[in-house]
């Protein structure tokens, strides 16, 4: 754990070998400035580094068994998830912080993750509009929306895509401080903010919709 | 130096204590799946583990000494831009890759960096809208263009801040590749790609202009 997040930790989200990159740190970067979510720190089965499929290492903070109470739990994507559906330990932290937090969410192919904890039973939820056939296969209780940038459900998120875990994280940003903290930070990071969960563009260029 | 990037690297992105996650990853993310810049990897005054200002570690591949040669350069900005503005070894690093590289890069204050090792100087210009002002001042002899998402001046490129840099990037890879790759990896990064280099409602927002 560094010098610098010795204060508990709010937010988490997941790493695991072969995690997507845009998944955790377009969130992370605004997940970090806002007081409801910082400090928001890195979680792997073991602490220490991991690595996407192109070898880029990224370091956890903490490990599975040392993973402090959570305000809030996010789960990436990326090709690892076709391997970490069959991870019972990782599975297992997924339901037993499911069970905890005050949010619980996933970017992308993540959402696939979700469903195979079993979070998103009877829930509504969305995932990675390229990849939607194998998440829709996670979870055949779920109601999965083919045309959404995210999806809320009560104190569920899912998000498409890589890009659009930034704008669920500016909306859960917004549930935890308020809309001006969120919208500020998307102006500091220059990034045109996306605040209409329906808009989506990529479920038609996907083939999803007609 | 992960095994799955053994092959020779053609893009590094730099790490320094304090740089912006976004910057880093939002280009990276882009450029590990184009393969003109692809392997595309992370490189620091040591190899090893680098942490932004909120304690996220992140792994150099390749230290100032082992670097191989690059097709392009990426430097990313964040608050520790305010301290390697004084290093000389960051800043030598910089001025001899300028001079071998095909495309130098900036995103966010990183502009501020290649100012200060003399690779923008009768160049244009442009960096962070919100710190604009110590930007410009790393560079008397730099054209600075307030009202960008990006400026090209033939091999150097330089963004606006956060997000601007995967716009940047994507238009990198047309020029490495071509605008059919380019428009692909937006659209699997689900990504509206800004691709009108003069598209900025920041600066405005900044109070760059009128």
């Amino acid at each position: 754990m560094s010098a610098t997040t010795q204060a508990a930790p709010k937010l988490a989200i997941l790493l695991f070998p072969g995690f997507e990159l845009l998944d955790v740190f377009g969130p992370l970067e605004m997940f970090q400035f806002a007081p409801g979510t910082s400090p928001a720190v890195l979680v792997a089965e073991q602490a220490g580094p991991v690595a996407n499929i192109h070898g880029t290492r990224v370091v956890a903070d903490y490990g599975f068994d040392d993973c402090p109470e959570l305000r809030c739990l996010v789960v990436p994507g990326g090709r690892g998830t076709r391997k970490q559906v069959d991870n019972p330990a990782l599975l297992r932290f997924i339901a037993e912080r499911a069970a905890q937090v005050e949010v619980l969410a996933s970017v992308c192919t993540g959402a696939g993750l979700l469903a195979k904890a079993g979070a998103l039973d009877g829930r509504s939820a969305t995932g990675n509009k390229w990849s939607f056939a194998w998440v829709q296969q996670q979870g055949p209780q779920v109601r999965w929306v083919k045309q959404a940038r995210w999806v809320q459900d009560g104190a569920v998120y899912t998000s498409s895509g890589m890009s659009a875990g930034i704008d669920m994280a500016l909306s859960i940003i917004e549930r935890f401080d308020c809309s001006e903290i969120a919208e500020k930070i998307a102006l500091g990071a220059e990034y045109e903010w996306h605040r209409d969960p329906s808009w989506d563009p990529f479920a038609r260029r996907a083939g999803l919709i007609p």
